[in-house]
């Protein structure tokens, strides 16, 4: 997982160096990278509850480290490739937040909870519960595992109190399994751009949450660890009460996508856009518009549109005009010249990390620092 | 450029090897892609033109190597990094099809250029065309340079034929340039789905690429290469007699977007979709729908859905439900076991290679070999 750092390492530390990057480049700025991550976990610190960011955001070791150094108790991972290089990486409590299934990966999912001191995975189904005590037997190593419980999004998860507390039951009993706790993710909720109506639906899916919780406790099994919540949901999730740990991953970089959320209920800002992509006109032979080398390739598609934070006039917009171009589009009268330089706030900050491998680490206008994005790709 | 193997390295040659593989899977059907590639150069052998197919569509060297095997002159690159990985792999002769502008970009295009018998590079403006020469002076290795015109796109392309002429004439008379023809690539025909409806509209954006060739002799410039098509129109380019090379990509794998459209006149498919991603049930808990691995990092966002080519009952449908979760849609009644094996078609075929580190290469239900994304997120 160790990348080279690219051809930008020439660049680093010499001054105005951000603006001369070879593009495209996935740029964050570290000042607002440190920012969010010491509000997140001051926040958490504040209120009592445990914060277990998620890394399927950046897929980075070095971010993982200084969030666990800011306080967080480990960090989640949505995929066992994310964990085994997280693992291999040095992250030694690593929650994975989807199930794992399949022979093969059940197989590693046993080795990689064999080579740390605290590995947590979930389950949804009875049948998996069984293949992965099968797979811990086989390392002779105890698995931990939460209960994964749907509270409306309709993907995975259990959908029945029942069920859950049949699950639960079965990895009390299983000789390599423990029962660990729950997890309740509301993918659904995190981006309901109002506030008040994000709180009244995040009310609504935690009756779930509190009526298996309940039934738990009914069978003498309480969850040791509540687990879920998003960037979206982390304030309101934890004002119920019925999480003991928040999942969030987002609130380090921001994006797009959740620069027009309220997330607090004032709506103020909690945190600010600290991931950019920076892009190079290539051609500029056309009045209002010029084309740049970052298109549908060097951004997320599924979200909405980048938005540009420097480099182009007021107002000016941004669209893919194919795989490797992207179209600056101007008021009339207005130019670029040819390799102008743009710096863009990413689109959806997960699957626009997911296409670079490295970060280029800015403080100020210099270049300070490359990482790599460990996992990108790691299923 | 070197990658390792991946998790599924221990299945090769094993029988029944393609149904087990850990997921999401980018999977090669090894014996339509020698036949896509077959046909395509038997083609423009049979036409007595020049083939070029454009690896963006692939980022693999050992796709390229068989390509050139076949018949092609050489390969065209969308990147400089693609062509500098290209040019490490053995590739001799490349095309980068987009201008490169900036400076960092300009001097590494020139260390490429002088590490390869035949790399030409394109350009539509005279400040860049004046950057590349004196980029080329610097290392003393002259640099041949297309002009790239503007059919229609609007994106790049010198948009007159007066300025195709001063930059033709400015690249001829460059000490450390050589004038090579003219590239006229109109992405934006390749997608019209009727082909009548798509030759008319190729027609007409061809009668620009005919004023410039004509207006170029008329000066003394006759164009050695005329550049351009794709997968769409290189049937249509080809009968209109102005392109002597073709830079189709998307035919090696062929994806959802290029199935739904008539390549050929009598609207036969050409070519056979080679490309798929497999993925795994992971939680199975509701009626009518089964979730997967392989979500919005899976899979190209930019075009339309996966559809499913085998392993879910027919008509069930594919949905994204998240960076990592797909959803299986199927008609009430019907249901999928946790743990089953489902493989979609890709699609869009160049943005969905380049979330993989590897092709896995299947002959029938064997894994074959693993190929590296070589030059995966190469900008």
């Amino acid at each position: 997982m160790e990348t080279k750092p690219g051809p930008n390492a020439v660049l680093l530390d010499e001054p105005e160096s951000r603006h001369r990057l070879a593009t495209p480049a996935l740029i964050v700025d570290l000042d607002t990278l440190e920012e969010n991550i010491a509000r997140m976990a001051g926040f958490c610190e504040a209120q009592n509850i445990s914060l277990r960011p998620h890394a399927k955001s950046h897929k980075c070791i070095e971010i993982c480290r200084r969030q666990i150094a800011a306080g967080a108790v480990g960090i989640c991972c949505a995929t066992l490739g994310e964990a085994e290089v997280m693992a291999a990486g040095g992250i030694a409590n690593i929650l994975i937040t989807s199930p794992v299934a399949g022979s093969t990966k059940i197989g590693r999912l046993a080795a990689v909870n064999a080579s740390i001191p605290d590995l947590i995975a979930v389950s949804d189904h009875v049948d998996n519960v069984e293949a992965l005590n099968a797979a811990a037997a086989a390392v002779d190593e105890t698995l931990k595992l939460l209960v994964d419980l749907d509270i409306g999004q309709n993907r995975t998860g259990v959908t029945s109190v029942e069920a859950a507390v049949e699950i639960a039951l079965q990895i009390d009993t299983a000789p390599f399994l423990e029962f660990a706790g729950v997890q309740a993710y509301g993918g659904h909720l995190q981006h309901i751009p109002d506030y008040a109506a994000r709180a009244a639906a995040a009310e609504e899916a935690s009756t779930r949450l509190y009526d298996v919780i309940e039934a738990l406790a009914a069978a003498g099994l309480e969850p040791v660890t509540v687990t879920g919540a998003g960037t979206g949901t982390f304030e309101i999730d934890t004002k119920r009460g019925l999480y003991n740990e928040l999942q969030a991953g987002s609130y380090v970089f921001m994006d797009v996508e959740y620069a027009d959320d309220a997330l607090w209920p004032d709506g103020g800002p909690l945190f600010d856009a600290a991931l950019f992509v920076q892009t190079t006109v290539i051609s500029a032979n056309r009045p209002g518009q010029a084309t740049t080398d970052a298109g549908l390739k060097a951004f997320a598609t599924d979200g909405p549109l980048p938005t540009i934070a420097q480099g182009a006039p007021a107002g000016a917009g941004y669209k893919f005009t194919g795989d490797e171009f992207g179209c600056v589009i101007l008021s009339p009268g207005e130019d670029l010249a040819l390799g102008s330089v743009i710096e863009c706030v990413a689109p959806h900050c997960d699957p626009t990390v997911n296409l670079y491998d490295n970060y280029h680490c800015v403080r100020g206008d210099t270049l300070a620092e490359i990482w790599c994005v460990d996992a990108r790709g790691k299923y």
